[in-house]
């Protein structure tokens, strides 16, 4: 159950180079190829001659040519040419609205002629030199809304991730969920607190002092179907915290696309954009590999919580105020579900 | 199908330590820890707040402490707090009947108000100074009855553990069975043979010699739910046998308690008690080394009989004298299952 | 959904040595052992003692004894003896008409009186001094129908096997399809063409010039129930292609024997009798390593061909005149398979 008329991240821009790339989404199998004018296409991965999948055959110009018996498909869905064959009447496969945009390939898994392209999110700091980004995928095991369960709820932070981003004021700090029309936005402030160690760092990296206290904050944004952006930082303590001047912070947005493979399995797209030292490399790569490591220590909880579920689907679960952020936004894709339905 | 009002082995003592255990038996998932006070116990692994698997968590003081959202439960399934909840309202969870006793943590995995823990088999070997025990766990993909049969009919080890245990003069010697209340007791004994080389070893190690002929017997006994002790052992020939003094005869006692996981598989719980050199900590595992690989022979066997049995299910199989242990213990384990679901 | 009453290869006869074999064909599991007069035995592979698989037995005399409790099974599917069993009364299984010819085992899983072996196909070169034969086995995971597919239509050589046999005068050749009785032919030919890496190796092996035009062909050979025979090769073009007198030509039958494991899987037989340098067992290993290299190329092309048409059960693929080789052969084997079901 999963909203189809909606943009989900497919797959990153430096995934597909000359080679086509198969990969499912809600449950169908695509395959996604770029075209000798660098557009995207995506296509059923499904060759209409004999059922062999496209994604083991190759590019050649505009056209993806099946690697079995040599029929080529256009990127509408219309097989082109075949050698030695009339292809007129061949039946046409599925093409699926998909744009490259902001580094990564957004892909319209429901109904074609309702893909509006001014509904993909607009990611500010994607095209912006004075932010960097760097993420990783994670393929996991879990139902899409248990991640954004776990990505809404960051009292998580100080069990999952103790070692880390984990600090016991988190739970101390009640957080507020607010609605605002499809938007859903739980916030955490923290104040006069030691920063744990990844703040520390990241204090470091902005030439600031990590050893005096801090303000921290965590605003969690969910929009659907099922993207969280979190802004996350600390400052030091008494500067105004989420507000304080830019010299005197260390902020960025943790960005998560969660895309669903089939009911209980996700692609994991997540990062961070930053606004400091955007241009070094080796930055980007210590913080992404600090955050691969960190989103590691969620994959085997979410993975064992969805066998546990699955074990025992008439378990009614709690839903408390620390849920709240995932209790309204569950609410939003019911809804959306429910409009698909009708 | 298993006997659910009844006490199986879990684990052993020193499979807990300060970190719980997660273990599947007769279909539930349940977890093992030990408190501050030593005292074990068993839960539902399933965290009433979001269905986190509780075996995830640590242990603190009397409590398992959930490792997603740092809900604290009590032994008795009841939550005894959780960082900014008031948990008066949350749901139960499964309290496992549980009591560690003779180096083994016994479950009770059905209704808790029948447990009683004088049901409890007396392991007179296991607090005699007299004993020493070793053993080891198998997990194997088979109904816990063909373990039963396996155990009830030594003929196997003819052809089984040929170059062990086996000898031809064990199918030549009938087995004898006989029902004694819940018991279910088969013997063989075997005069004046040679012994295999597992007994020749034993016989040294009573610095007895092991090149004379020798009296052999085995002694089989079943009680439900499904614990099968088997006496064995080898006198110098003529001096009585079973009842041969001890300075003539090297004998001990295999354990086995096969605990049904699901349908299909066990845990099998195995090891050798002996009363002589006790103390002679090199010997036990020697013994457990020789052991675990002579039962290790039965896995392949066991688990391809279980394949062709799920893939057949409509044959009948042969129940001959030297099956009369099984078939008998089997007709005990079926009124149990008749009585408990009546 | 295969036909039953008819000769299927089962293993080579290098397979079969002192210790019996287990293989499923056609959904049946079946034990293949050599007695001690060198004949082989087909049974199923289930004691009927305790169901136990007889393939972990040994093979004692004529007879096959099982593993676990020694029951001795003679090639006719009736029990023989067991060590103090009265055996008379005992259930027999099921016995399976099998002949060893030709190099190969074959297996008659349907009704056994109707087995009749002058049906199994005469292999004129496999008793011939003048040729030699070399060949492997591959497991795959796909209908047998798709493999026959594959090698009815070779156009799929341009593409999957583009280094080694593949060339676009391949796709721009017409196939020609006939049906003889039972016989489907389809036949490819080239003329003038510049030979492709494996035949300028075998040109070489018959001491022929390898960098001048050849004509080039390959005739198909379909018998049901799955047996595909291509003859194959190359002659110095102008010399009458296919009908070139043989110290101008290179060629070879590639020999293809398909056996239904499952509903979706397969052993596949593959090899090549040659009729030059018969003797050179140095070339029939080289040739063995080619041709293994270049069908492994299909297997993924199989597999997953196989994956995408069970995750679209519904969708109609295309019949082409390259297909019509595939396409011929299967209303064969649905002639089959409605004669055995009526």
């Amino acid at each position: 159950m999963f909203p189809k008329n909606t943009w989900y991240v497919a797959c990153t821009s430096d995934e597909i180079d000359e080679k086509p790339l198969s990969r499912t989404i809600c449950n169908q199998t695509i395959v996604f190829y770029r075209s000798a004018n660098k557009r995207i296409h995506a296509l059923e991965d499904f060759c209409p001659h004999r059922g062999a999948p496209l994604s083991l055959g190759f590019v050649r110009g505009d056209e993806l040519v099946c690697g079995y018996h040599g029929l080529a498909m256009g990127g509408d869905g219309a097989t082109v040419e075949m050698p030695g064959q009339r292809v007129k009447g061949f039946p046409c496969i599925r093409a699926y609205p998909v744009v490259e945009r902001f580094g990564f390939i957004w892909i319209w898994p429901g109904e074609a002629s309702l893909a509006d392209e001014a509904a993909i999110p607009v990611l500010e700091w994607a095209d912006d030199p004075n932010w960097a980004y760097g993420g990783g995928l994670y393929h996991i095991q879990c139902d899409y809304r248990l991640m954004i369960d776990n990505l809404m709820d960051l009292t998580h932070e100080t069990y999952v991730h103790a070692s880390s981003i984990g600090q016991p004021e988190i739970e101390e700090a009640a957080p507020k969920t607010s609605v605002d029309g499809q938007e859903v936005i739980t916030s955490r402030h923290m104040e006069n607190i030691s920063a744990p160690p990844f703040w520390r760092a990241a204090l470091r990296g902005n030439n600031l002092a990590d050893d005096v206290p801090v303000d921290r904050w965590q605003v969690c944004r969910f929009t659907p179907p099922s993207h969280v952006m979190i802004e996350v930082g600390v400052a030091h303590a008494g500067y105004g915290g989420y507000d304080a001047p830019q010299e005197r912070k260390a902020s960025s947005i943790v960005v998560d696309f969660i895309t669903p493979e089939t009911e209980t399995s996700i692609w994991y797209f997540w990062g961070m954009a930053r606004n400091f030292k955007p241009d070094d490399e080796a930055l980007t790569d210590e913080i992404r590999r600090g955050q691969g490591q960190i989103f590691e220590e969620d994959l085997e909880m979410l993975e064992s919580q969805q066998r546990n579920l699955s074990n025992n689907p008439e378990r009614q679960l709690l839903k408390l105020n620390i849920d709240g952020g995932g209790v309204r936004a569950r609410k939003i894709i019911d809804k959306i579900l429910a409009e698909e339905s009708s």
